[in-house]
């Protein structure tokens, strides 16, 4: 399997995952003269969906980074692939719950969940990539890109099992420990200096 | 026709077709404090998406499989794709029923039917592949590939046509039947192990 | 512009376009004892959903052969795309109205002008292509190609004004008149069976 | 960061915002004897939905043509990009709500706020991709292309706030100043016909 087609495939559902959760908030039933306060009342889903949609960029980009070294896709990193997709795609499930029903715990749980399991999959991915025959980057190397990349990586499920705890106290500042993972991964670190520097 | 066009439009509908029956998830509508009881409920739709997703994934492996030894798509080969392509466009339609109706036989049976054309559509794609002018592999080779990818290929359909048999006694083994078809296909076989590390 | 950044816009959207109807046959809303009865009368929405994705697929494939012989998109050739590429985003509409309202005139006169304006689309792009600069074939057989492609596209327009008028009287024929088209383009006639041989 | 992977992301996202807005006029719930009087009052959304179209398309278009210049895509410009294609995907929402609640003040003031704010990214992705070290034209050429490009960019937020300001008076002419954008993009300006002509 060409990595190139994963690549497509990848494409493709992250940029569905990130677009239709906006279609959810199309169907406002209000009659006309109450419109201005019913988007007012929208505005928390709002920052729900700007959160995911950048949530899933910074996903979108460690996974084009990950695959930066893979010349070839072996059985494992191709079915890992498919099962990190199909997490992907259970993205617009997780923030349209979180967006109706914030901050009722049990929506602001599955939303962690889900980037629980993702953060998972991209560690699992690191790993069988390293492990594999799959990278042309010589051994010693490989062992420093897991080694910067996996605290990056393990970050958000770590932040976000955090916030599922402080769910069953305060939900509402479990989204706000969502809401701070895209910055973090967005302002320049020193790994990812590192990364991005390195081609430029 | 260049085959790669026919596997953007390929990539693009499997994309869509994999991801987008997340979505009628989202629509829940009960108040906050049932919440916890009503996702508890979607459970065996949850499994009934994971499970669709991964069995678009391997027909989407299958078909970029098949895409491997494909110089020029000629007139027949481009129209079976369109073929298998609009069966795959009812997945999600067939997911979606079976995820709502589970387990009544009638969306089991339209599930099991979906496989058992999409496995039909494929096996006529490689018949037509190989019987037309658009593999570069010599005449040898390509018979190799047939009877290798085959019994692969029939796999689907014979265990979705017994599937349906099963669902007029018990609709619920049928849908384990489905359940089982993405770990075969995924767990290393003889033939896919050959088809993968002869690139390796 | 580059062409085949034009043809993967044209992809994605034909994709979407292609594979969304399907969603609309999924808000079934039955109780489980008459889901049998329910998937019987959808029988007709499916017929049109097929014929709608084998009509767009042989707009997605005319589409790309008119692109074989483009070097340079220049700016009227880009906006004719945006302009085809919104009509086919129209298609999901008209084909859910024809699927839900068949045989109500209305509905198939709607979708008929869809057809209508897609072929007249389709018309416009090809004349623009040969008489700008954009093409990398002699003027000898630009002229060639026009004249071989042109019956082909003004066919599907002509039918469908055809089964507009005919809907005044038996819209039920007006539809027939739809479902055949695709086969029309699909079996290999003359001129498509040079086109595609040409190649090979 | 490879440019055509942002490239790709940004066609899916496109194509997906470009085509849903059609899906909502698909929900058309009215008896069959209804349907034409039901479709004429369709007729304002139509116009909405195509022009959004084509103002994806525009931007679509504008895009394409920034990322000509760009041989690596730095950190500032891959998360510009994520924050332009989280803007895009709001369009959908936004032209639904003035489709559906047109001439509402409130609808008519989102859809040019997120116009604006479309503008105000396109305009940051020039100015960082001119500051960066990403492009490879030499300092004077990235000059010239800014100063011709941002009249041209800051154009839609410019009548964008205007119209937004009229809608206090009359929402009715805001819509039409919004429907005089596409044409002013399409219609071949000098600037354009610079950037167009040079290649072909």
């Amino acid at each position: 399997m060409s990595p190139a087609r994963i690549e497509t495939l990848a494409d493709g559902v992250f940029a569905i995952a990130m677009t239709l959760p906006v279609l959810d908030l199309a169907v406002l039933d209000v009659p006309p003269e109450c419109l201005t306060t019913a988007l007012v009342d929208l505005l928390p889903r709002f920052v729900v969906y700007a959160t995911s949609f950048v949530v899933l960029g910074v996903y979108w980009v460690a996974h084009h980074a990950q695959f930066r070294v893979i010349d070839v896709a072996d059985r494992p990193l191709l079915w890992i692939n498919i099962l990190l997709l199909m997490l992907v795609a259970f993205v617009p499930f997780s923030t349209s719950l979180l967006g109706r029903y914030f901050p009722t715990q049990a929506a602001v749980d599955v939303y962690g969940l889900v980037l629980i399991l993702i953060g998972g999959a991209m560690y699992l991915h690191l790993v069988v990539r390293d492990d594999g025959p799959s990278t042309h980057s010589p051994g010693n190397e490989r062992g420093i890109h897991s080694s910067r990349e996996t605290p990056n990586i393990l970050l958000a499920p770590v932040i976000s099992a955090l916030a599922i705890l402080v769910s069953f106290l305060r939900p509402f500042v479990s989204v706000l420990m969502y809401a701070l993972l895209p910055p973090f991964y967005i302002l320049p670190g020193g790994i990812d200096r590192h990364f991005f520097r390195r081609r430029s």
